[in-house]
């Protein structure tokens, strides 16, 4: 089967085996625009998290996927609009990891390392990983207010997180920011030594440090 | 007293009350050039930490001394010598804080807490602070590997006062490598978040966050 007779059956099934057209649908089009700007988003975040931001082009991120520039700042903007993209996933990730765990049962400190062991978890994958291996100041001064309100959701989340814990009598903290500071440190820190591929899985390395880091709160 | 007359003075008084002279001599040229050097990266640094390196000119570091930039060229060279330069003095900073503990008494688990409270406090200072903010990626590719040779040299002496925590039994550590990732990447997160003038001391929040670190591995 050629790739247009393939592509062509694809579209057909996705047309509900109505009439066969050779025009893709609106829906169509939509899933297939959002699967090429995943895939910009995430040749970008790789390419930035290991050469740097400033050392990357958007021509570098359309040579690694075999397009041209202007195709990217079609699906995406500039670079600075890119970077921050990858940014916003990645604290999403964050986010979602935060919104998860404060739905489910248990003590505090049952939730707190529940989200603990996901936040490192998500470090050590691309886009939360660029969050971290990124400063603040490399933004465009316009945008940093907005990044910095994501970034400071996920502050909040850990310290409720911390609060609750405390509150319930399942950790013992003194300086509830000062908690949270620690482990978000400690944790963060993986986006820059962890090496994909080394001798321990990114959930045993979140285990592990998880433990030591909840065993300095426990009463 | 002219300012020529008090600079004339000092300069007498350097020469040991010996033959007054309007030259200085070879001691006081090399400790005027020092200090010279001393102010510029200190005015570097500041300005790379705040504004991140790649945003930040030497025209930049000079017009903060009121100085002219081919002056920062004569005391240090190009901009990625004079970071260098800086993050050489944070990285030894740190170097000396391991070495004088490993002299002090006590448990394994006494100098591990001396230390990692000192390295804490390195880190909210200004050039150890830059080691941290600056990735490795934006240093220049032939500097890079002498870099991470002075980095690696503190990974090493933070690992070993660990295994020596565990090894007299004043420490409980499952990995030592995993546990030095884990007080490093809490306490270099400092350079990221703490501002001078906060609430608290350096000395406290050093304190504070070795408090908790350290009780995750007590046996």
């Amino acid at each position: 089967m050629s790739r247009y007779t393939r592509q062509y059956n694809e579209q057909a099934c996705h047309m509900n085996k109505s009439a066969a057209s050779p025009f893709r649908t609106a829906q169509q089009r939509e899933v297939d625009r959002a699967s090429k700007r995943d895939a910009v988003l995430l040749a970008a975040v790789r390419l930035f998290n290991e050469r740097g931001f400033h050392a990357t082009s958007l021509d570098d991120v359309a040579a690694s996927l075999g397009v041209s520039k202007p195709l990217i700042y079609h699906y995406l903007g500039a670079k600075d609009q890119v970077l921050f993209e990858c940014m916003r996933i990645g604290l999403q990730q964050l986010r979602e990891a935060a919104d998860e765990v404060a739905r489910q049962p248990g003590t505090g400190m049952d939730r707190l390392k529940r989200f603990l062991r996901r936040y490192a978890e998500c470090i050590m994958e691309d886009f939360s990983r660029c969050v971290i291996r990124t400063g603040d100041e490399i933004l465009a001064p316009e945008i940093r207010p907005q990044f910095r309100a994501l970034k400071s959701e996920i502050d909040q989340a850990m310290r409720k997180l911390i609060a609750d814990a405390a509150a319930d009598g399942s950790a013992l903290v003194t300086d509830v920011k000062l908690t949270a500071f620690t482990f978000a440190g400690a944790l963060s820190w993986t986006a820059r030594w962890h090496e994909p591929g080394g001798p321990l899985q990114p959930a045993e390395i979140a285990e592990q440090m998880v433990e030591i880091l909840t065993r300095g709160i426990e009463p």
